[in-house]
């Protein structure tokens, strides 16, 4: 049984507790949270729970195993660095740190103290991208010609964070989980609406070593919602729509197909191929439920997570890349892995 | 009443034809084509008409006021040169020529000559397009925001252009007719999938001198066809999907209001509005109705056509900015106007 | 300050308990179930509450001002009585009861006691349908032609009751409260795929006193969902599209003209007109929400609901007649009010 | 080859003519309309043609082996009737004739002398329904439930025949091409909106001998437009959108599972079941195209067509009962068959 301690009841917090005191391994023992009105709140629903308001008296509790951030960004790395450093395991908010620099300590003192670091990548445990990920491994999709992600809705204007750090990293980390390659560089576009205030609209374009390419377009201010994700391969194509109630994913088997020409190699004849679309069923888990279990799981037998601390640290370097490239308007950066 | 003459009877010329036959100020005399078998199913339809395989025949015909071309884009320059020094006016489809030197040649030769020249931005004479421009223009949606531009298909592949030439004229061409401001500088990402072919996936950058920015993405390889572009406005926003059967554009009263915060000029208070939908009722004119009476119109009374011969310099120079950018990876390209 | 009771804390309750708990003219005081788990699950939410596990011992208590009825469909006549007999407001669950003589007696039985009776036609409560009505009302739609309503999906199989004591039920308690006619004559269809199970599939048409038709289609056995409401009007149409999760209502300026034919009154001439589409701006109100604050209303200042007991006697006349229909194949039948 | 003369040149007529000219083993050779400027238009298309106003000229012209009539549907008869006499082959639009008698005395012409007749229901030949067709036949739905249709969109007002002659008639012969077993009665309801004119809106229940039953909603006055089937099977269920580009059918492999209860056979288990869903890739072929050749074949090889006289028999015969249930508000007739 973990022993879970969670920092921070706002948004996300509750979901977490309610999903680490359904789990059958864990118990979640105490909350914590600067606003005494939200404590308040909690001990109406669980009122065994201890609170604090004092995070520091949270990660050094002897009855917590774990401990569960979910914070505002500016403070992940010093809360996950003390919970490291007094023993505990920890999952922590997406992103995992606000530079690549404290990404990296993170991963080195988790790693020198044995423990588990498992940043919330939330989609990464959805039913439909874990079945995106079967398909391309499966070699379903043959060779992954490109993968170009839309997610856009007038969204809740941040001001600490733009819209790269806010909404791309959900589409940064499921690419990151589904294709086998990893991106080498890239080149990103953006702007900011209102002055003084962070880009709400991104373009992000990653380059690979083979000739492949993907793209994701961000945007807190259109008045419409779109989740919608292309995945272009030689055999096969997924339309992701994670707006779609019941069929979330289709996979055609539609593309072209590419013969040499008569007179030249370089003269190919290039001709359609289409036949059927397919839906796969997909379960309705709750991808924090699927989660905490994989969190318990790793934990307990020592596994590395899916979305470990290297994860966590990949998609804060190529958001670091691509804020550079952003503000020196699509100038390519290589990525450093 | 123009008498027409027209060059190239493949895919669009049909079209061309059907149209400067019908329209009240116009008739279409002599029709040339190399393909023999084009030609011929011609005769059933149009007995009256005249036709021949040699263009100079054509273009020199004493019968003819006005050269429509419509043949593969290496061709355009030559021939619509050739029509302007017979002294014809001169319709071309789209691009107006494969370089900006071309181009320019072109929009002297013409003015020189006090000849009208219309490029086929198809588009531009939509009742959806005219209607945005005609929105945009009042300052229903305030100040413009963004122009996000998807277009994307199992398409042809061709051998000759990339997907920029054949799909991102489109959205470039609307862009240049309904937004008042130009761009300045272009950033492009894009990738070939058959080794010797042209590029298929592009992703186009597009900054103003105002806190405007603009994204064109094309694409000949997906499994399903998306035409959507979203404009946005600090009043009110646009869908315009031109695949809708029926209610093409809907205008949103949607957008944030930003007002200083309490403490500092820099510290934001953005919130949300949300308001009705409204979709305009739009007639069904064909395009080509539309654009076949404006050039009639032009050509008559000595008007510059709304697609004239500097807004097809324009599509080239933008083209050509986009590419140099796109084969070096995203680099900023100024544009020359 | 009223004191609600709550009887039955299943599927419906648990929303009904939140909602009462949250208004401000009201408390939920005691919660009674004959399930001892469900009552121990709400322990944890609401530590404070009394709970009790005989309908009677609550329906008695003295603390206690209004009961609320969300227990099956067999137990409603009786529970509903019960606590009219001891003096208390009742809301009660759709449908009233599951006869027409039931649902009589409590309408008289609270009109002699001067008690507020609210049957949750919850529909009636959501802004869409309070947005249609209004429409309605204004003479916006003119003349009402028809109302056709589909809501059909893959749903729970019910032992006890059919598809249109189900489903049904909301489609006619939407169009009792839009709809300024009532239907005279009701025929009915229907079909039912499990031996011995109530029927799955039903199909109601509803005559009116004038040229207006109405009609409704359930089924529990369709592979995708639809909840799709057609409002045709001589001036406009409505679409009401309850799975739309941001433009549930689409108003259509869109009809017919009609002018007496040239030779003969007879030979009318009919011709289309076609105008703008607008969607209005609805709040998100949850519809228990203003339900329940408007049960309060009444209760406190003794006023009719809008769903009163009336209605709700309405709903099961009606449904009384389309059963006699339906096992009649369709024979029609009047509808006594 | 088949001389094909042609009664009938507007709306359908030269879809007709263009398909006949097209099919290798026909050619038309007369075509014959009443309105001179009609043939005038031909003249241009297809010079070659011969031309009449007198049908009785076509009909007896001893150089054409079949007649096709697309004229108003109170000639049918008489202009096929006529055909027949004279020995040819006889393609008539739908509906075969305005009343079963006549259908009947047709049928029975074309069998006295061994002639074709085809009657033009055309949606038989589309590839979607015939893929609906071998989806049943192969046993692939299980033991079919329910055929639900919709077919409404703002209409053409006829003023000669109501919407169940118009659009009805479209469902009624998809369903009796696809469904093995037939109606047995009917229930029909509906209503016109604009005084001495034909109903505009109907619904129709049709009744088999199996647990299976079958309803049809046509509407010539709804804001938007629906194509809609759905085909419940035991084992499967279909959705067909004839409005879709490209996934016009679905299938959807959903459904219950029953068992028998523990205590009681009529306390059944139902449970769900919820799979993949499927959209077989359909060709594009024009259902014209098929349906020609397929005349062709028929009375090339003497074979009875798909859609033969019988066929339009039927559909007349479910038609006139289905206007007397109409206008007897929904009172069950048996279908003679």
């Amino acid at each position: 049984m973990i022993r879970v301690g969670v920092i921070g009841y706002g948004y996300w917090g509750p979901n977490l507790v309610r999903n680490f005191m359904a789990a059958p391994g864990s118990a979640v023992t105490r909350v914590c949270d600067l606003r005494k009105e939200r404590l308040s709140s909690l001990g109406k629903l669980y009122p065994a729970l201890k609170t604090c308001s004092d995070s520091t008296e949270l990660i050094n509790d002897p009855q917590i195993d774990a401990v569960v951030i979910a914070t505002p960004v500016s403070s992940h790395f010093e809360l996950a660095m003390g919970a490291l450093k007094a023993g505990k395991h920890v999952l922590v908010e997406k992103p995992l740190a606000t530079t690549s620099d404290q990404a990296r300590k993170l991963v080195e003192e988790a790693a020198a103290r044995n423990l588990t670091v498992l940043v919330d990548h939330t989609f990464v445990y959805t039913d439909a991208v874990r079945k995106i990920r079967e398909l391309i491994a499966s070699g379903e999709l043959g060779q992954i010609y490109y993968y170009d992600a839309v997610r856009v809705n007038l969204g809740l204007f941040q001001h600490d964070v733009n819209v790269i750090w806010d909404l791309a990293i959900h589409d940064l980390s499921i690419m990151d989980y589904v294709l086998p390659a990893r991106p080498v560089a890239i080149s990103a576009t953006g702007i900011s609406h209102v002055p003084g205030q962070p880009e709400n609209v991104a373009y992000i374009t990653l380059f690979f070593d083979s000739a492949q390419i993907a793209h994701v377009h961000v945007n807190w201010l259109t008045p419409v919602k779109v989740r919608h994700t292309l995945i272009g391969g030689s055999e096969k194509m997924i339309l992701y729509d994670d707006l779609e109630p019941s069929e979330k994913l289709k996979v055609y088997d539609k593309g072209i197909s590419v013969a040499p020409g008569p007179e030249d190699v370089y003269r190919m004849l290039v001709s359609y191929r289409s036949g059927d679309m397919w839906a796969p069923r997909l379960e309705n888990t709750e991808a924090l439920q699927t989660e905490a279990l994989h969190f318990i799981d790793c934990v307990e037998n020592n596994k590395q997570p899916e979305t470990d601390g290297l994860a966590g640290l990949r998609m804060v370097n190529m958001i670091e890349a691509a804020e550079t490239s952003l503000r020196d308007r699509g100038r390519l950066i290589n990525i450093q892995w």
